[in-house]
């Protein structure tokens, strides 16, 4: 018996390299650990299922069901940890079931095979885990609302091309973000949607010869509905939570602009925000140094959410149908888009939240240049074509006059501009999104509630 | 003057470079040349919003819309191409509208921007151009549909890890993929959806000093609804193209996996189908050689639009506020994106209606190992623990009884196996795509109608 | 006989369907019609080799010669066009072959495959194409070394986090470019090096049952050395040119980060460079701007060419052994990575050529706390232990005293800063490139021209 | 004082939140940890500088020295552990020396910046860790170059497109592997040598106005050069070890391609190799199952370094000149590359080493079809011109003989098919590498040594 090998679901007598099983493991058990907890709810109700069937005894349910509480238990206490010995989250579980209750552990995984629980663990982590997600998008998006509101008129030269091009606000700058990222989320909600699926009863990849009913399953988990071809159900496998990558990505790109404009716009030469010094971190060698590491890290990380989408994406390519193992790295990249979105967001909104306009110095970059296409209305509203007027303005460009800077700021009155900004709009959308957070979240806990003190089988706790 | 130089909207008297011009502009005239209708029908919109808003006599409009009508006849007739000595589409139709009507082409840029007018156009496009891919998903969708039911139950064996798994059906591998080409779509619709704002307004990308009725403009185009805040307009630049891509690379992830299948096979060694002659291509030294090029390349594919997509979101990502020239350089994979998917559904709805199984192959590769499972289910149902069934059965492999591959087949009754596929539910999904898209059709086109001959505006044909 | 179908060399009597070959052909013949040169004399070469070995008479060899030249003659002068009939340019030649000469033109196949033609072809087309690569990165070294010596101690604020940091100079900016693109080319060096090998006599993958003299046909085409094992020269394909993109991306970072520089020096804010106008373009809307648009682009050009390398390494990942079709993937993305980084060099070459520092401007940016950390080291001079002195300048910030910037700059003695630059070993460098560049054309022009009059080759021109 | 707050180099009195301190950090400490040893050898190097050019007494040196060997103990025994409080590697040792030894401490850090220690720490790091990279794939080369010793004419079918194409054998197919690991090992070569300059002394990134004696330093560490100009020091931040991920994605390209047959041609379909047991791991519910999943985690690899080496490139991409942050993202993705590549080779050598032929099963996969081309030649051979022969055969194909395999094979005579592989010439290389990896080995030891115990440095280590 080699160092590396705890018991194995298929041992067979024989022992498996121990730079096999490391390659293989690698640091994915490092990703199980965070699917304990949905592993045991899918398992008890996979186990259910099993008694709906007449295929396991409720007794044993229940000694199943409450150990597998009992694991939850110590999951959340931290007490229930893989180690290198482990081949994966689903071997640690069935050994410790058969450690501590000896033949119903050997008997829950009739029925199913590791390639159908590791999908629906996945989905049921995906659920729980994006909510925080949410949440902290929710939080870049009110910290920048806040600050569209706050300054909604306070003048700001716009930027084309890195050059001044016309004037606007710091609440249409804000508040473009805000849309944004609302729209970010309606991709993101259809993708969570899709992963929405019970794929329990796919097994293997090609269901089994016995008369599973998924639907009850399914129903157990409070998945929307069962992925009902089997084949696909181990197909999802990645492709799902690529989808959700791809979402996110957006956000990402999305912040990382952010990122982009807040470090612009703090440096010297701009000077149009200064940020709170406890964001910055300094230089071991220049004393006089403040620099917004974090806003850095941030602008690169779309680059880093990139490379995790192709590396979910190319993966999965040209892989014949049926599992295949390198869908396992998929997991990581997954699991840690789904870090750096939330920390991403924490920190954009911690940012937003400490920027401070320097009005005068935006001010005094409204310059008269800026202007130029107001000039050139004025003499359209004269009755010069556009193009006329253009050329008009662009032989005079020396010879253009201060600007009123709050008079042409007030001529910005059409929708999306400073003057219609419509931000209670979204205002709304943040608090409606807020509510379905709580209400889900309040949904879930109840599920698995449910599942693990198994009132929600309806099956009887005592006697058969 | 320098020879590249056509008239630019901009032209202050000076020339660019020509080394410049050509790096600029690169292959982006064949892009834009797939532009020239939606420019057009953009233009018509706002012109009549100049109207509206008191910018543009109602006879100017109309000469304007007429000449702009005959640009799409002659668009559509090829007759109006662009040259290495157009900068764009859009200086490209108001140079030509200049010339044809003198004041009036001076006249229909007021209040617009082309960054404003290369999004509505791409918006336009797109909403075109993805008819067709929707269509030929849906037709790969049938050419599957059609085998899983022509061999439902047809005995195949399912393979994982490239081994020998578990018995399946030719109509369990046919279904998953029309199941995940329609879970897809959804992903699809959504980020179709997203784009469905007009952008219109949002000038260079901070508004203008200028009463626009952006929601009219919007309606007269038949958007959903106005994209509101006008410097999230222009962010919407690439990053809508890009989640529609992202969408399509599920589509591509899809068929990369069946062409793979088909590659495998149909290897003299598996057999398993052969295909048409008529879709494979011979080899320049082997006489005996007919090769399924065409399922190979369409298994790489899947890598291209990786690579797009991937091209898409890195430029945008870490770019300030406001247009960036860069934003460019997602236009062209964002257009091959939409050729690449249709024509890889075209060819993979072609193989697969060409595919014939073979039935006695695939039988004679239903070896005893296969069943390896439901020998351990037996042991099951007889009350042995499933951990146990498949510890026995492991050690008895090589005196496995062959097997009766129908009756195992008959006890795949589960949801999701080949004795309760749904197809069904496919079928219905597709015919209800199927109308929805010849719907989005007429729509369209009766929106291109009502702008190019003036009876969607409102406006008197004749005098003021 | 469909429309699509010009003679195929493997024609056996039925077409293919024409959407299969649409989607086979694709955008390839645009590249092939850059081969036709190469795949010539490739051509004559491989004949020559059949000479050797008996399998060709002389005079049929001297008539093959004579009419691939002449096909040389008509692609210099653009009169050999690929069409959308043809399958590819092995095709079209060999087709025109027998076309024009009959006999001999059936001839020419044996002991070939279009597998080793196109590796061949694409070699020697690479060996060809990356010399005016080369020639373009050298004018950006020269161009960047040439500011460098001309502002080697022209004082510029050095930014590190976007903030302002310590003192620097425009030798030091402009030179560290030099010397960056000068190391990428030993880079390229060994990449162009590795693709200097001979894979004909790999036919399909296998060789061939001839007695084929390899070395020979290598000598003639003036290779390095013959690619040994018939199968690694086939999965040499897409690889080489992969290892030649890696490097080629290690040159567009430079200029990603060059551009990128040149954007934020040149914003109003910074203003620490002016650029010709000549190098601007313009704005529809806005009469005052005057974009860099072609420093935009070049700053995101490096994602292009990321994606390129992408493309190339995914597509080719997991292809089983021998050639496989989506390999022609490969050929679109290295042609136009070559094309992409030769106009970049040239376009980055004339924008710097056109920068004008803004002394006064750099002067003014040098504000006291750039110089803190020469404060602490005042203090380190008087036995302040570094840390110390940090600490203590850290306090003092607001008051530290203007600085004489001279005098500071004067300081920067050691090896790499404004005092010790080093650019003649630079220029020493970029002399000796040119040089061998030189060379090379010089010898690569002997050798087709050698191949294509018959000289090279020994034979007797005339009678048997 | 936050929880999180260990001494920073840089405090000045006020609190980083602990959330941007996090999202900083992440898991770059891991990454840190390895940078132990060479953050301090380089630490001593520099000090010596420090002692050379007057700024540091040699007993303070001494001292110094003595504690950075004592810290390198440490680590090596494991006993010197980053925790989450430590900023980074270059805080936590320069803390560790103050509080050990007071004043020195605060003295090490004269003329220096973590941003130039970060670099260097990295290519000392590099120069060690890509040591047993190099082991690893000469592994490989060795397995492999010893089964196509064993097999060299093993007959074999040669595939395209995945069709039976010609005759080959298995030393054709193992060797063609050896040859192209080899050329990979030159591209790696060139890219380590890239990054055998010294970057200190460009502190952080601009140089520092003290007196430097670069070139000392970098002879200490026994670099090869320089890195002469301060800026491109910085600016090869991340670049340099991109090129190596470059150039080990190469031969992740092998690796992976190598995976993919070895899948293929053990499936039950093909049968051509067998693998020892102890290299497959089981499922949990099949019995029978004995999956290759290391090969398929290895086929899909490529796509994982694919990834590093994109987010590498991207995140580069577009940043300013001098040092920014978010070049911090590219430690982890360069130091899990070297894992990956050294882990995917050990594997490969692995299976190589224990892949068994199946003479019987490849010599029946050699149809007659595969001689198809043989025939031809027999036809050519005969006066019939190649295309004409071609034609014939395409004809007769149902009419083929079996075939002499061994007969054919011995036909297989020119350089790189069975009948002249050159074997010996890559086992020439392997040995010579195996040589030089010893040497280098052995002198880097000697390095950092010498410089441990001072006796590199010249300096007395006794009184001043």
């Amino acid at each position: 018996m080699n160092s590396l090998a705890a018991p194995k679901l298929w041992d067979k007598g024989y022992d498996v390299d121990p730079r096999i099983q490391r390659f293989e493991v690698g640091d994915d058990l490092t990703c199980d650990q965070k699917l304990v907890v949905s592993d045991a709810i899918g398992s008890v109700a996979h186990a259910a299922g099993l008694v709906k069937i007449g295929l396991l005894p409720v007794e044993t349910f229940q000694l199943l069901r409450a150990e597998l509480a009992h694991v939850v238990d110590l999951a959340e206490q931290g007490e229930f940890q893989m180690s290198s010995e482990d081949e994966d989250v689903h071997t640690k579980i069935e050994n410790w079931l058969t450690n501590t209750l000896g033949e119903p552990g050997k008997m829950i995984h009739t029925g199913r095979s590791r390639n159908d629980q590791v999908v629906v663990d996945i989905r049921l982590f995906t659920r729980q885990a994006i909510l925080p997600v949410y949440g902290a998008i929710l939080d870049a998006c009110e910290a920048l609302l806040d600050l569209a509101q706050r300054h909604a008129t306070t003048p700001m030269p716009g930027y084309t091309h890195m050059q001044r091009a016309m004037l606007s606000s710091v609440g249409v700058w804000a508040g473009a973000y805000v849309e944004s990222l609302l729209d970010d989320l309606t991709l993101l909600d259809t993708a969570v949607a899709l992963s929405d699926q019970s794929p329990l009863g796919s097994a293997a990849s090609y269901g089994v010869g016995l008369p599973l009913d998924r639907q009850y399953v399914s129903d157990l988990l409070g998945f929307a509905k069962v992925q009902n071809n089997v084949l696909y159900a181990q197909h999802g496998r990645g492709k799902f939570e690529l989808a959700i990558v791809q979402a996110l990505s957006q956000v990402m790109l999305d912040l990382s602009k952010l990122a982009q404009d807040i470090l612009l716009f703090t440096t010297s030469e701009f000077a149009f925000f200064s940020v709170d010094v406890s964001l910055t971190t300094g230089s071991s060698i220049m004393p006089q140094k403040k620099n917004l590491d974090a806003m850095e890290l941030l602008r690169g990380k779309v680059h880093v959410i990139a490379a995790m989408q192709q590396q979910m994406l190319t993966i999965l390519g040209g892989t014949p149908s049926g599992f295949n193992a390198e869908y396992q790295d998929t997991k990581r990249p997954f699991m840690e888009a789904l870090d750096l979105v939330e920390s991403s967001a924490v920190v954009a909104a911690l940012n937003v939240s400490q920027l401070t306009p320097n009005e005068e110095k935006m001010l005094a970059a409204c310059s008269p240049d800026l202007f130029a296409t107001d000039v050139a209305y004025d003499l359209v509203q004269k009755g010069v074509p556009f193009r006329d007027a253009y050329r008009q303005v662009a032989n005079m460009l020396d010879d253009l006059a201060e600007f009123d800077v709050q008079a042409v700021l007030a001529m910005r009155t059409h929708q999306g501009t400073s003057g219609d900004l419509r931000l209670d709009v979204s205002a709304e959308k943040i608090a409606e999104r807020r509510t379905q957070l709580a209400e889900r979240e309040a949904e879930l806990a109840a599920i698995a509630a449910g599942l693990l003190d198994g009132s929600a089988t309806g099956l009887p706790v005592g006697a058969d």
